[in-house]
């Protein structure tokens, strides 16, 4: 059985990947990004004529495909929306902890290090948000479209702005306070649902069921 | 009159401000902080001997003390709680794009730019944020302290989200979004206090209250 192991160019772009959650832009040279993927640099330029830009653009596509593993670690199905999402909030404050609290989400640091010069850069943050918004909304119980979107909106900035204040203080309870205040947000969404749907249904008297 | 003229420790101050709400610490260079104030570069480490760190360091305390500002916005002393945070978050999004659409919060953006070796800064950074939950916290109508805290949390958190998302977009409508449905959970939670202690008031027969 043939071994998998990462080629030169799959490591340079888990070290990016790694660097950027680390510490944005700022930590993604180069030449510390070839150390740490522990691949020859003389290869770097090989894999990725177009440089850092390159080289960050494959991280963050590589990082967009596993934000909705966060959502789909709290909506599994089973659960109620609000029950989801609570599980979906502490999920990633037990994953922040459990990688060592001081790794965030690289398209939220690249986001916030971008200059108006990094047109395509940004493109690629933009679309991964959008991604995930849609992944979010499509599990949600609101039936007005521009309504749904919005509220997933709401759960994706929630998620990012506590990996803000989560590296700030170094653990992740800000997940668990978000997750629990939005869970009661989600719980009156479908109380006041399931309380409509109620009303709809043609009022029965006992023993009417069968007439 | 003497005109207020801001002297150069001001000047780099407020680039370095400016630069770090734009493009985090990536961007915070001597260089370029220099050439963006205008300031005599030759002086930059005569105000400044602990260089980039310290400048930074000065930038985030005085874009600390901004930081209320955005809650004082929404939080007039008039409004209910739910009117006041989605008063808040629009101000927030007309901010952002009055700003140029291209500034988001110089701490979060630190924040996630910062290895385990910057501790200094770390720890300015999280005290910013303590601040801003304690002045969230003290405006809200949650009795329990500990809840308190961690609505004010959730809110902080989305605040620093739509930062994020609202970079990436290129408009403060996460901001908008964020702020109605947190304004819907903060409208529950002013009813659910508005019924508990209208129960708690003794019942009273119409034309009884001056029995």
């Amino acid at each position: 059985m043939a071994e998998t192991i990462a080629s030169p160019r799959d490591r340079f772009i888990a070290a990016t990947e790694t660097m950027l959650r680390e510490a944005g832009m700022a930590a993604a040279g180069i030449k510390d990004v070839a150390v740490r993927s522990g691949a020859p640099i003389g290869s770097l330029y090989h894999y990725f004529p177009g440089g850092k830009t390159q080289l960050v653009g494959e991280a963050l596509r590589r990082h967009a495909t596993r934000l909705p593993l966060i959502t789909a670690r709290g909506f599994d199905g089973k659960r109620t929306a609000a029950a989801a999402v609570q599980a979906m909030f502490n999920a990633a404050a037990d994953g922040f902890e459990r990688g060592g609290a001081d790794k965030g989400c690289a398209v939220g640091a690249v986001t916030l290090d971008l200059t108006s010069d990094d047109a395509a850069l940004r493109t690629i943050c933009q679309k991964a948000f959008d991604a995930w918004v849609d992944d979010v909304a499509a599990r949600l119980p609101v039936p007005d479209p521009r309504a749904r979107r919005s509220l997933a909106v709401t759960i994706v900035g929630a998620i990012e702005g506590s990996f803000v204040l989560a590296r700030a203080g170094g653990n992740g309870q800000p997940f668990r306070d978000a997750g629990k205040w939005l869970s009661v947000l989600l719980a009156g969404i479908e109380g006041k649902r399931a309380r409509r749907s109620a009303r709809r249904r043609p009022s029965r008297t006992p023993g009417s069921s069968k007439s």
